[in-house]
């Protein structure tokens, strides 16, 4: 029988359940494949803390050249994570013909482009299933039987960190800080969490969705993104009152030769399937043209999920050297002679409805004013709620509008907080009624 | 550029969608492909009828082995549907050297066996995405990125009809014959819904999803199929007062050598994924040993829907013709020879929760002797309701149980039948509470 030899850069937590997925599931890979996948050698400079799984004698080594070098190793997986040495490896295990499996994001959107050219000059695979949506098989659903679509657009819910932490928001009135702090103590979000809930980590994310999505390249810096540091119970509450909850949402669309992408707080209404997706779950929407929406829904995190999507790309990749023949269907889903570089809309250009909370003085007239100004930027109001009156004392005035454009919406509420009357910069969310 | 010929037979709605991707997605296909797909020739009896497209001179006949006796046609869709001509057809276009991409699922779950030799004896790939969950990408999915999980069970809301019907009936509390009237008014259910109404249709695509999943060969005949027109919105009622929806759900299992494969009504948890499918959606939740749960949702027919999984696999084909090669994927998902002939475990030995409900004389003791009787064969109840209580007429009984054999279960309820206060014959529903 036919072997095909893999080489495994990073003996961490997900490379202990690749190692698994190896030992446990030879068989099942075996009868699907009709040849034999053997982990050759893992490389780590700490090969002797115990990760629960026994390799082999031989096969592990602190020496990363030894696994980038070997002739006899057709695929590397790099599991190192970061961008340095995981970007010097990745490109030294094309340059030696080696077809590259990852799961880091954060290599792809700032060196993806560079990796990528590599690979394609090289005529070798690099694949990344895991990177997005972990065990969801979200890219290869887009690149393989989606790709007959026009994709219109596509939203994510892709941080288990801070679904995690709104759902327990949502569901139990805490404050952010407290569940963060229970997160971290769970083991949920890291000791330093800002990357997951600053929205970084989504918009890595984003940036490969959209890029496959459209067919485009995206300069990571053009995206905008918005952490939930900010949202307070309070707001879930009024999220709750209006019928929508609060997501962390990556969003991308595509409209006359403009895409958007963009992180942020979004309030979703709750008999929508995205709203049911709850802590660390990870869900994605996409909408095409023919298709119409598909949400995939999974573990977006955890050694076997992504385990699980790593292998597939070993599959795939096998499945070409097996048929002799290499890099089958492009890393990004496109030829890349026929990658565009659609630019992405101002913020300023949006067009969404807008959840708006004042903190305001309870005054006759404030009312009348504040809708007053939006009523001058020709901001339709949908609802508005004023609960807990309290005389003299600053008071929420909640107000759901219509659509407008995000220009109008930013110049409008910096007139209102100019007002006397009110007491505390304005918060903004946006809502996302029409994911179709 | 290069360019791969495809030829149609079947103009009926979903061929009409089909020719609408060669139209309009034209471009995309191409970026994606380095190709173009070319429509060469589409074959019906019927050529006249408007299908609200307009297709090129030359392109349509009505002689169907004009498009299998093309040289220059590289694959040939089927969507004729039924048995015959589809199966002469296929078998025909194979015999000629010709890809197959068809929606067919009852013609595979009744000729799949000889179609799939026939194409691996000559070295084509039969697909068929569209079979399975409309424009849903469930099948890609098991074949290729989640291919190195052995799974455990597979859970399918798979017939729209059926799922519109028992919607309407949940949210409107009205009764199957009224909603299955309505909803043949509105185009949602056939003429003759047997066919979807008694779970035909879900059960040849749990064949397919079975085989997929697990690697076996499976016996239509063999599979247990019960259909929604004796779901009463009484039962309805009940399941909602114990947290249950009801759902006309495919289940394949497989545990120690034995699959399960059994279609019917199932109560499952409210606040599950697959609780939420609503209306002529699709849905399919998959258990991975790595991946965990997995889930894809989306429209499981409409002629758009439909024709966006048709042309992923005819993209897919295209991409391993320019290539050079062909069948990289097995068309079940495993090579042929290491498909197994796993048992269906029979009815009686399989394990489940039960609602029953009975229809009792309102008098003392009767509760006693239907627990008494369950006692005796060791099945245990988890709770009881027995609302409207009405001096001396039938009223309605409500039992959950503890989990319990099939056995046990009909053995108890033919012998609880049987007791005089007993007015009719006693109903159940399986519940599904563990989906993992």
């Amino acid at each position: 029988m036919k072997e095909i030899n893999v080489g495994l850069l990073g003996f961490g937590t997900i490379g202990a359940g690749v190692i698994r997925v190896f030992q446990n599931n030879a068989e099942v890979m075996e009868r699907r494949l009709g040849a034999r996948l053997k982990l050759k050698s893992v490389a780590d400079l700490d090969i002797t803390t115990d990760r629960g799984v026994t390799v082999e004698e031989g096969v592990l080594t602190t020496d990363a050249m030894q696994v980038l070098t070997d002739p006899d190793i057709d695929v590397v997986i790099e599991l190192i994570g970061g961008y340095e040495p995981a970007r010097t490896f990745v490109l030294k295990a094309i340059e030696h013909g080696k077809h590259v499996v990852t799961a880091n994001k954060a290599l792809l959107a700032k060196h993806g482009e560079e990796i990528l050219s590599a690979a394609a000059a090289k005529g070798v695979d690099v694949m990344f299933e895991a990177s997005v949506g972990g065990g969801i098989p979200v890219l290869s659903a887009i690149k393989e039987n989606l790709c007959a679509n026009n994709f219109r657009c596509v939203f994510g819910i892709l941080n288990g960190t801070c679904n995690y932490i709104l759902t327990r928001m949502t569901n139990e009135g805490a404050d952010f800080s407290s569940v963060l702090k229970d997160a971290q103590a769970k083991g949920y979000a890291e000791a330093d969490p800002t990357f997951d809930v600053e929205g970084v980590d989504t918009a890595h994310k984003l940036a490969i969705l959209v890029s496959m999505c459209f067919g485009t390249r995206i300069d990571f810096d053009d995206i905008t993104i918005e952490g939930i540091s900010n949202i307070t119970p309070l707001d879930i509450q009024f999220a709750k009152e209006f019928g929508y909850k609060i997501k962390l949402l990556a969003i991308g669309k595509r409209e006359n030769g403009t895409v958007e992408a963009r992180v942020h707080p979004t309030m979703i209404p709750v008999n929508y399937p995205l709203a049911d997706v709850e802590g660390v779950f990870n869900a994605v929407r996409l909408v095409g043209d023919f298709v119409g929406p598909v949400m995939l829904y999974g573990q977006g995190a955890g050694m076997d999920a992504t385990a699980s999507a790593v292998m597939g790309d070993v599959m795939a990749i096998a499945r070409d050297q097996l048929a002799g023949h290499q890099a089958r269907t492009p890393a990004m889903g496109y030829i890349p002679d026929c990658i565009a570089d659609l630019p992405i809309k101002p913020m300023r250009d949006i067009v969404s409805q807008y959840y708006l909370r004042f903190t305001v003085l309870d005054k006759p007239g404030v009312v009348a004013k504040i809708s007053g100004i939006l009523g001058n930027y020709g901001i339709g109001i949908a609802s508005m709620i004023q609960p807990d009156r309290k005389k003299s004392e600053a008071v929420p005035l909640v107000i759901m509008t219509h659509e407008a454009t995000e220009a109008l919406i930013s110049d409008a509420l910096a007139d209102i907080d100019k007002l006397d009357t009110v007491r505390e910069p304005s918060h903004f969310i946006r809502i996302e009624n029409d994911m179709e």
